[in-house]
């Protein structure tokens, strides 16, 4: 959460100049998106009439080569008709430009807040444009392979010891034990399309109770359509420590998403373990980046645990957790 | 520069809603300030066209008994036609609120964006725009007494041992040697008014050649006007690391500030010595948190030699120095 890199104003200006936007009336950089820097900007727009972007400049862990795959999924979505922010391309065509050694793209700005505390119906919209993503999602033409499978969070987890991991917190070692059973049960054949794999509330933007956009799409992927609807119930359905469910909000989720895409039987019954999947995810790169972040610095390190907790719930509860 | 509090957007929405602004449609939590929170709020707007703000709180730093003299300048600086953002005031009439234990301001948005590298240009605009804000500033009720003047920058600095300062850079004793001869030298005297004090391009918003805003009063206090346009003259005239002045931006800096305010003949004199004033005051804060934050900090430590420099140009170049 932070602007990695000094842009002056003059050479945003010069920037925003090489898309047909009108010319740069203000630039602030925004807190937000973990391994990018993002301004939100605003020009005199096309028309005179004043017009607002978020510019982003891939910094880290985003691999350029697959820009042009997140770039063109946003504007598959857009005119499909997805709340997805589309991407503007420059007077040359391009969605994505180079300043100073790095990638950047002029994005739409969408209105709207993150809920901190999603309501029900909140839930709901946001089921509802989940399904919308993935219908759409079947017909954009390019793929990505989804790095973050059950069987590499496994091997994620198999690298560190049960002592480390009890250095952590003493029930992650058991939670982690599970790591190679999870990834076996693991089936293929579940219908696949385009995966956001992280709508967490974070990403979307919400006017009341409806959604306005969902953003931060630099994890999305080719993968199992139910995985994505029980990774998101997963990061909505609990309380921040992942103590106790909201079982109405996981419900209102789950029929906001079959009020537009029902699930297969197939998919239901295969929702438990492929929360348990999308939690062993968490739990992994959350172990990884606690090692590789010391306790005193200033970025806060995210407990394993959060969801660990969510894996041994969906695991004790099974189709409990979605009823 | 950063967001130190999270602000849940059902919270952010029922602050907005104690203002007569419209409803919260978006907010952005900008990296912005050095010791306060800001956001930038969107809204419907009063008339729902839709409206911009900044919302400000305050961490560090800022004594929260200063704050209505800080808000009530910026009431009193707008309604006199300066360039600066009035804060808009909740449904009882208070310029300043409480949440979570902090205070709020919800502060006019203005366009535009602070030039990295000012043209002469852009100088002249904001020597104007500086002296219409000394002259309206004699006419605000309120006082603050300035906490950085000479003689408590030369306390600062003489807390650290000569081989100290020589850590930071070898060339700094000599300048911190003078401290306190600036000091002894300052005049009283000379006009006074509501002064800045800490006018870097940063803090100037512009759209082409011309200020939109002027920002960051938290450093206002009652001095001398023409120890802040030396002041500011230090801050505009000279490459970052202090070694180069560029003399036409400076001059046009005091043009635009004298096509506004012509300086007596005593403040043009006094210039040179409330320069190095200006510089000294850098020098000590900055040598202050050099010692203060760790080397391995995430928060990059300014550099004091940046000031020292200017501080020697202007003590070998005297009047010379804004020719």
């Amino acid at each position: 959460m932070a602007v990695y890199t000094h842009l002056g104003s003059e050479r945003l200006a010069e920037l925003i100049a090489s898309y047909d936007v009108g010319e740069l009336v203000s630039a602030k950089g925004i807190a937000e998106g973990i391994s990018n820097s993002n301004w939100l900007i605003e020009t005199t727009g096309r028309d005179g009439t004043g017009a607002r972007y978020v510019l982003t400049m891939y910094e880290r862990r985003i691999d350029v080569t697959d820009l042009p795959f997140f770039l063109g999924l946003l504007d598959h979505l857009a005119a499909e008709g997805c709340a997805v922010p589309a991407t503007i391309h420059d007077r040359d065509g391009a969605a994505c430009r180079e300043v100073e050694g790095k990638a950047v793209a002029l994005i739409e700005f969408l209105p709207g807040v993150s809920p901190s505390e999603p309501s029900p119906a909140q839930a709901h919209s946001a089921g509802r444009a989940l399904a919308r993503v993935h219908l759409a999602g079947t017909r954009y033409p390019h793929t990505r392979q989804n790095p973050l499978t059950a069987e590499n969070s496994a091997g994620i987890l198999a690298r560190f010891s049960e002592s480390r991991l009890a250095g952590i917190d003493p029930d992650l070692p058991a939670t982690a034990a599970r790591a190679s059973d999870i990834a076996r049960q693991m089936l293929g054949g579940l219908p696949e399309s385009i995966i956001h794999s992280d709508l967490f509330p974070d990403n979307v933007l919400m006017l009341g109770d409806e959604v306005s956009g969902l953003i931060d799409f630099y994890f999305a992927a080719n993968g199992a359509m139910a995985y994505d609807l029980a990774v998101t119930h997963a990061a909505w359905a609990f309380d921040p420590r992942g103590e106790t469910i909201d079982a109405a909000v996981g419900r209102a989720l789950v029929a906001g998403y079959e009020s537009v895409r029902p699930l297969s039987a197939e998919e239901r019954a295969a929702l438990p373990l492929l929360a348990q999947a999308g939690c062993l995810r968490f739990v992994a790169s959350r172990t990884e980046d606690w090692f590789d972040t010391p306790g005193d610095a200033l970025v806060r390190r995210k407990d394993p645990m959060e969801f660990a907790r969510r894996l041994e719930f969906y695991r004790d509860a099974g189709q409990g957790a979605f009823a």
